[in-house]
């Protein structure tokens, strides 16, 4: 393998979304004195990705960056439950999914897969969203690509040729790193490199997907920092 | 004034394109046994930017990137020298672009700012191209944008727009850092913030352009260490 560049996605496999925003959401109610179900709370307002996402890609919906599908999914959530927020705390609320922590593996890894190879995200965040979780999390990228620079959300095809002709590199020199097996097939059936790194508990103790490789990926790893290794970083 | 991203124009304004250049093509030459006017050469080379790009923003030629302009105009001044180069030695000559040596002030300037505010290229260079060139200098961007995500160049207003919807921000809290009154001129048109950063030695020492400031600047600083002074960083 002669792998030059390294896409990765990041929701999930970089950062651990789930604590991240239950503990936020935990903080948000404690502060205006709301018990409730925050677990499922997440649960439904995470729900709102995958078919909001297909639409787009299926050309029903005009292009949305997954924050105003976020928001729109919150204000329904929020209203649902007769929890009264100001739009300003609603902003506040939906980003997020900007500053989620990394888990623990992540930033030691990137950072050493850096020194011989171009490191981007490829996520189907907004642009500005994975700029600000790059500064917060402090995730070393060299560049940012993600959904938004095609205007279509993973797993299709246009998202992954996009980062390709932007990185100027034929697929068999970009590897994406990813915790989804799906996101992995498709980069796969396009050339690229895959490099599998499940995280068990990004969805919880409870976890029943993506527990195990479900394709031939050239790697399987347990952490960024092994795949460094790996690739000789 | 509220800036929360900084987009930089990097070619002559963070980095000695001249001087670097200059330095390679005498060390090709000297591999070669070849005495020649580098100075002229570079001269001839660095003449084809302006038309090539303009023919693109001017719809008559479809989306070409810079190294691809530069590479065209590299092969038809070494075969009218007679210089026999193979095509992987006048590939590796042309990605002299891609490691350029940085102005004194431009890293140290760049990771203070990068503290408070976002920082990106703002570039009419490839997008590969401003990768490298960042890793290669150490310009410690959070993202990069180019004139390859508009398939445009500077100053074409798309260019600016395109930054300005990928930052998820208005012109008002964007601020364009150039060397060059027209790219802030186009940029302040749209309502971005400016900063001129004159670098009287781009063109060598017997300079004429954008020594000084041609319109209302917001700031106007000798180094990109004054800039992060004067923005409070």
């Amino acid at each position: 393998m002669n792998v030059q560049a390294l896409l990765f996605d990041t929701y999930g496999t970089l950062v651990d979304w789930r604590g991240s925003i239950l503990d936020e959401l935990a903080a948000f109610g404690r502060a205006r004195s709301l018990a409730h179900d925050w677990v499922g709370f997440l649960s439904e307002w995470k729900a709102c990705y995958r078919p909001g996402m297909e639409a787009v890609n299926r050309g029903e919906r005009p292009w949305i960056t997954i924050d105003a599908l976020y928001r729109e999914r919150l204000v329904e959530l929020l209203a649902a439950r007769g929890f009264d927020v100001p739009p300003a705390e609603v902003d506040h609320l939906n980003r997020v999914w900007w500053r989620l922590r990394p888990w623990p593996d992540s930033v030691a890894g990137l950072a050493r897969l850096k020194r011989r190879h171009v490191i981007s995200p490829l996520s189907n965040a907004s642009f500005a969203g994975m700029v600000h979780l790059g500064k917060s999390a402090g995730l070393p990228w060299d560049c940012v690509i993600t959904a938004e620079n095609a205007r279509r959300y993973k797993p299709h095809p246009d998202v992954y040729r996009t980062a390709l002709a932007l990185l100027g590199l034929g697929a068999e020199h970009v590897m994406l790193v990813a915790a989804h097996n799906y996101d992995l097939a498709a980069a796969q059936a396009l050339g690229l490199r895959t490099a599998f790194v499940p995280r068990p508990l990004e969805y919880g103790p409870g976890q029943t997907t993506d527990l195990v490789a479900e394709g031939k990926w050239d790697v399987i790893v347990d952490s960024v920092e092994e795949l460094a290794a790996t690739l000789g970083g």
